[in-house]
This record gives C-alpha cells, structure tokens and sequence, in this order.
C-alpha cells in the first residue's frame, strides 16, 4: 500500500480450520502473500524483504548500513520482544481466545500486557523526539511494524496515550498516511474500536 | 565464521544481570554483534540480513527471488515456529532455568517440546530427500538456522535420531563444515553433552 503495489486482502480467521490455510503456508502462520505468478511468501519478515527486493521503486528501507541495521533492529524489536511483552498478551488474549469459546482470557496476562506497555511507549517518544519518524525523517519498515502492533491495542483501547503525548503525535503522523486509513476502516465483527480509533486528531 | 570472516566471540549467561548486556543491546537480547568501527547490530536476522549485505563475497543467501523468498521462509520457519514449539519448551526449560535457581523446569513443557520435534525432522527429511541442503545444492542460511536450533537440542540428547535417517544425514552433512566443528567444541558448564555429539558419524 505505501508502495503503491495494487493487491487483493482475503481474511483468515486465526482458529479457523487450518488444512485450507496450510496449503498456502505449510506452518500455519499469517500473513501470507501470494503473487500473481503463483510465487508464495510466508511470514512478516519474508514478505517485507521480499517486497524491498522486488520493488526498489519507492523503498521503504533505507539505502545506508547503520540506517538499515536501526530499522532491521526495531523491526525486531516489535516483531519479537513487543510482540512477546504486550501484543501477545493482550490481542492474544482478548481477540484470538474469543473465536475459541474453550478458551478463558488470563487476567494475568492481561495485567502483564498493560504494565509492559509502558516502556515501549517511552522509548517511541524518545526516538521521535528529534525527529518525525522512529529512524528518521522519512516512514520506514520499522513505524509500519510499530504501527501495526499498537493499531491493534488501540483498537482494543489498551493504549494509555494521555501519558505519552510524544508517542501519540508519531501515532497521530502514521494514521494520517492514506495508506493507514485503509487499515484503520476494518472492523472485527463483534468487537467495536473506541470512538478515537480512527481519528489522525485524537 | 562460513563467509571466513574473522570474529572474537563474547559469551553473555542469559540470566545474568542484564545492565551490561542492555548497554550493548536496549531490547536486552541476543545475539549482538559488533563491528570494529562500533557499530552494533543486534538479533539473529538483523545481523544474518547486515551480514549477507556488507560482505557479499561468500553469500549464504542465493540470488534467485523464489530461493531468498524460500531460504528466508525457513529462518523464520525455525527462528519462530521450531523456537515456540521445540527450543523454547526443551532448552529453556533445561539449560536456562538451570541458571537461575529459584525456578524449576516444567515436565509439561518438556512433553510437548519432545513430541513436537517430529514433524519438523520429518520436514527436514522432506526437503533433503533430493538434495543435500534444505533449499538445494548449496548450503545457505536456512540450513545454518536450523542446524543451530538443532545442535542446542542434541547436546541435550533430545533429538530422536534413528527414527529420522534422512534428517539425520542431512545433520551429518552439517557437523562435517569446518566452521560447524568450532560450534561442537564448546561446552555449557555443568552440563555433559552425549558422546556423539561432536561426531560427524554419529
């Protein structure tokens, strides 16, 4: 989307039966991208590599070393670490345990997630103190994995903003991409964002 | 240590007060590696991806697209769905938790560690069925990744070895690279790895 490649989206639900899902990825796991010469790529870290390579145009990882190895490093970061620490935690927990009715969410968890979230928070509004971006002037594959991550725990209102105002203005720059906004339209079916979700002036 | 280049190695206890370690590296992870001119990249694919770009010589990774799209599917392959299903349920229960002493292993965890591993050494025995190496006749990243998981799990005895030939040929293969028998000198302390080990005709 910001690299103005035309694509097609098509929703898995997570606990969905997987046989149909593992034809196209054989480990089970999301996103998958197929292109339209039948070339699969499976997995966050696959496809955005991939999409750098095969489409130079309008690139989205810088060209120098150190700023590739910041943006490789955050791209980790949320990826990973925020990933284990709050995503996980809190999406897990409230969004993916719901389509398992067998399932119960672990308040442990949940409280686990929230106090994490904190200094991730704290190190996005140090690293755009200076700057627009969490690398630098221009959007790279690093606030596009952030924004990912934090879109889906805003969509759940699990964001304290009034306490990071900083974090919130970089968040506020990111909805404001047209490319954003497509994400921030869909909806999960029976879960309903808070009233500021969509809003780049929240 | 494959593309010849010349490293010190420093080792880090995963559990040791981490003030050090986050100076190196703020998310507190490892691996991180440091150039000589300081700068300092820090976790398995941002040093695999810096690596393959600043020395090109000896590359690990093909230069075909669908054999990066498939040699980075195997990192992540192993990197993400080996490490939660095997690695992360046997060698840290075993080797980690050992370090730290208020904690005890989970013989659950244990369990499902020892009953996952199959599926991924019938995969390994899948692709090597035609070819020597997971992605061809070269070996590349994908196999270094999964030799690596691999290796930390048989210095435990954990790998089911005679039900898995194939697998087992294809591990051979990789215990014989000069760079790989460095990996199988080194010892953990207090912990004996099973006396073939270190043989590449095991």
């Amino acid at each position: 989307m910001e690299k103005q490649l035309p694509f097609d989206m098509v929703v898995e639900a997570k606990y969905a039966p997987t046989t149909p899902r593992r034809r196209l990825n054989p480990a089970g796991e999301l996103p998958v991208l197929e292109e339209d010469g039948g070339l699969r790529i499976c997995g966050n870290y696959p496809i955005t590599e991939y999409l750098e390579e095969a489409y130079p145009q309008r690139t989205l990882l810088p060209r120098s070393m150190p700023e590739r190895v910041e943006v490789r490093r955050l791209i980790d970061w949320f990826d990973k670490l925020f990933n284990r620490e709050v995503t996980q935690k809190l999406v897990q927990e409230k969004i993916y345990l719901r389509q398992n009715p067998d399932l119960s969410p672990s308040t442990h968890a949940l409280r686990e997630g929230k106090r994490n979230i904190g200094r991730h928070l704290e190190m996005i509004a140090s690293l755009t103190q200076d700057q627009p971006w969490l690398t630098g002037e221009s959007m790279t594959l690093a606030d596009i994995t952030a924004a990912a991550h934090i879109s889906s725990l805003d969509y759940l209102g699990d964001v304290p903003w009034k306490d990071y105002p900083q974090s919130k203005d970089w968040y506020a720059l990111m909805k404001s991409r047209p490319a954003f906004q497509w994400i921030l339209r869909e909806r999960l079916p029976g879960i309903h964002p808070p009233p500021y979700y969509e809003n780049p002036d929240f």
